[in-house]
């Protein structure tokens, strides 16, 4: 997630360092073609490029908040689980036996797990990357063998509770109501694979770029009149405009990507780590997570 | 679903090979026409073809739109497939007797039978090809008699599910809860058929085409100054523009058809396979389906 | 439901047969109008009837999107009507002694009249017709009482589950969850009278009236260049584009009118009673109901 | 709610008689010093108030949308206070005893008397006119002493049907369910007051009056080549589009004002009056309310 | 929250008092190059400057809307912690034995403290604030190790509710019930706490202020004709327009600023201690909270 801080510019133009050389030598050319066969060539009515400007803006509007939909949707998944990973210790503390402290607690250290797991699988890294401070060596073997390992988390808590039932340290009707808010962590885990699995249309991304150089080179054709001197970087600071917001877009559809704008979710799962250990009075609290310069992770 | 990779020039412009001709004839004709009688035709302001240019990206921008939303929820739909069948096995694991492992995973084995039915009758295929590596001869008999078969496969599972609480082998209030999750798939099958029965209002698609052939013949008369050899390429890029985003729009709208642009039901079902076959401990876990050339189904 | 057939011009015309003659009067005034006092008229810049295009445009994506958002909601109370009605047969066989069939019967056929009833009662028709095929003739008396007809099934369907209840045919446990099946038959039935019963927002229609009246005059005063010969067809061109597209989102806005355009409540009513009577196993199936020439209702 | 009949005139212009003397002083003022200054007064180009135009629909669009939310959110929730009623009902006849008729009546008449003394309550009239036809003396004593009346009529009757659970008229777990019930009118009543109290953005109006004051004052400079005779209607025509759609949106975001847009609460309640004792069979049903001219309130 | 009430132009314009001398020094600058270089500057068309314009209302629209609607979901939050509490202790005095008045009492005082509690520390303010005037000594001492106040007030309830069904003033059941009225109030808080630490996308802050900045430069430089005396007061006007639009968003978007558009968390917390306080007929009712001049907190 991209803090309040002053983004450097070198990250907001490298989003776009490939495309503006393309816009450049498409300028050049046209300039160079309409300055030789000036008489060949027509007058292109502005009315052209705006045409295709009002295209441009249609699907780009449409992009821009389909795209931050799909990233305010990512940081919805992630603040239910926050709140789910809360009321799961407060549930544990209310219907498990009183002496069953060992087994709660281990059962909170397998959640803290599946936040951490569920991020790194989210990203593409490691999913098993550091769980050993959280879970058994028989846990870390079990999940060793599946390849959904924040679902393994999860069967391993959903069988523990089970078992918790059928000792009789609850009651059949306390297991229905943990057993919902485990179903909500499915369903949290869910539909971030989702968003992460679901590649946006990308059709309407490749009409996008078609549209900005017909617009580059028609808007180029109809401004011959002006010195190529100002033409050209005009040319630029325009389609550098769309290239952005473009860009941009394109980034925040993709929320779980290891990248500057992604959902902070290992500062979520930090803060998460913190409210659980102090709900069930463990002292060994870490830190919050530290940013980076401009975002946090 | 379209993929991060590559997709074919074919693939986009076959979406629009039957309209280019009719732009190429209408330019051709105004053109001569306008050549022909030069002074009896009037100046055309650009004006009047800007206008039906507004016309036309309120409704395209309406339509790319909400057809997003059908394609999108369609998605939602089959994640939410996802996750609740992971939740099934789960909770079948926490409620039934531990002595029943043959019929969780009979019942099991009906659900990833469920998945692939649903998904072929969606697409308007064969809704039982391959269910027998899924399900008993019984099964596929009582199936066959129903004219809604992934229906009769969740009849069959919520028989079963009865028929293990009336044994004594659940409790009738883990019976309710895992109702509800039946509900759940239920209901997911319903919203899905009304996707796909539901048909876009056609008169938006009517008026689109209307318009934008408006727009080609006024837009063709105002140009009469640019010379043909020019006009008729513009005429046909920015048409084609329109064209293109119409095209696109109309095969999200409708994500169970069979083409690239489909939900990934078959995919998605094969990852459910896998899920559920690793939670009940199966070893005979299947292989992630390969995409194709630029797109999964 | 419109379907994906050719839908008839006269269909599309007949939709604003009432406003085009309006245009043509105006435009004709308009025009001798100009012709006659060409030099009193002041010179009308283009910029007017553009500002006044642009207002038409931003209310009507407003309108055209709020009534498919109607349109849509519609069809969603059916698909959830669908979808319920099937949930509550497997609840009933699920729950319910199994020496109740008749009883189940006749709560499932109570059911198909309750979504019969409730198209009709939608569409201002007789909320009675053919229900005899369905309910006892008690039933029927008891239905004649009341003024809502469709609550006045679901009271009945109420009542039997009770008494199956009283006589210990079945849990109050399960009694409670068929009653949550009940209550979103209740909520459908109220969304889908909302929707009947609320009017949009009217002063947006008579706006738009209002303003594409101005659109008409201040355009045909700035076209006072262009010969008649070509003015009028084109002033009826652009309107009739306006008044297509507010005409469509009025009939999709209301969407129990009885119209071809209707949410195809009959359709899916029979489809519910070909489901229900598969899922009791009750040979006496129907057809699906066949369309109209190019819609269904 | 604005009814299907015709809107007087002086309704709709009523709105904005308020605005438009305004725009004719702005349009003479500007007009006269046009006339004298001419040759200090700058040639403004039409784009000028052009770009206000569009960030005015900008603006405007947004708002209209919003307002519309408000207003169907407002439709939706005392839709659901419909449907909840009737479902209030249906389950007190389900679960408490059948020897309770004459409490199951006296809860059935507080809801009665609930739904009208919210809608007072919104609109900012007596809480407790008309109730005492519904609701005993002691209960009338009883809910004077508190600030909010609806909550408190909702707590009679929760303490009733604690009463009738601790009387053993009905069970716990059905108590629940009710209790449920119970939540939703909470629930409901909660978000109306929500709607009625939070006022939208204030700025955003302020803004918009600020921008069409300084397009009226930009585009009647543009004009002045334009005869007074001609342009000072021209801005009143144009400035009223605008004033019309924000003054129709105002009225839209705030429904429970008492004006003719209102949600028509007063003939909601009386329909869920109409099927409450249709339900319990009280032979003393009430008319459905008569509409007022053009609206119902 | 902003009021109906005259909103001091001060606080208006002070939005925007850091960005206003920037657009004066650019016009001043652009003015002077433009007169003494205008042989060397070519002709900007005013078309160029459009492009511009259209590029920041696509952007402003969204990012108007995507804050109206983070401002929008922040008030639903505190209107269903509203709900909530009302409904929280309804079910306190439905299910926990009538002999247990002073823990009743003692549960609602801690849910009004966590009410003022969440409001302070959204604010970043002292989340221990007057807690005293709720809370034990014991529970102030709780609350003080953990690091996220309103959930440690949270965990006490909780507690507490087990320990009252512990001791048997409370049945298994309703506990649940009432537990599931807790989980609303932490996934409350989760969500309020995610609006408040997500930054909304700053890159769409940065390219707004760009665009602005660039069509401020084209604009002038295309306004060479107009004399400066105009053009200056022209450029401020209308890029003023733009800036306050971005500056009401960006304080929309976050309502937990301690600004006068936040959601008036203290207000509502206070109407919540008048209606715990009336339903547990506490005499001890404070006076709901005074506005400030034309906002309530």
């Amino acid at each position: 997630m991209l803090l309040k801080k002053s983004i450097p510019v070198s990250y907001i133009f490298g989003k776009i360092k490939n495309e503006l050389p393309y816009v450049l030598v498409v300028g050049l050319v046209v300039n160079y073609l309409t300055g030789h066969f000036r008489n060949l060539i027509p007058q292109m009515p502005v009315a052209i490029p705006t045409f295709i400007g009002t295209a441009i803006s249609v699907i780009l509007s449409f992009k821009i908040s389909q795209s931050y939909d799909r990233w305010w949707e990512a940081r919805k998944i992630w603040g239910s689980i926050v709140n789910e990973s809360r009321t799961f210790v407060l549930q544990l503390q209310s219907f498990v036996s009183k002496d069953r402290q060992k087994e709660i607690r281990s059962v909170a250290y397998r959640q803290i797990a599946w936040c951490y797991s569920l991020g790194q699988s989210l990203r593409g890294l490691d999913a098993m990357a550091n769980l050993d401070k959280y879970l058994s060596e028989a846990d870390m073997n079990e999940i060793k063998r599946h390849m959904n390992k924040p679902l393994a988390i999860l069967q391993l808590n959903t069988r523990q509770i089970t078992h918790l039932r059928e000792e009789g340290s609850m009651e059949l009707f306390s297991q229905v109501q943990i057993n919902n808010t485990l179903v909500n962590f499915s369903n949290a885990m869910g539909m971030a694979e989702r968003i992460k699995s679901t590649v946006f249309p990308q059709t309407y991304r490749l009409f996008l770029h078609y549209f900005i150089y017909i617009f580059v080179v028609t808007l180029s054709i109809a401004l011959t009149d002006i010195d190529s001197f100002f033409e050209i970087p005009l040319l630029l600071v325009i389609s550098s405009a769309f290239f952005l917001l473009e860009k941009s877009a394109t980034h925040l559809q993709d929320p779980f990507n290891n990248l500057p704008t992604d959902t902070a979710m290992t500062t979520i799962a930090t803060n998460i780590e913190i409210n659980i250990k102090q709900l069930i009075g463990d002292p060994n609290v870490p830190e919050p997570l530290q940013p980076e310069r401009f975002y946090s992770l």
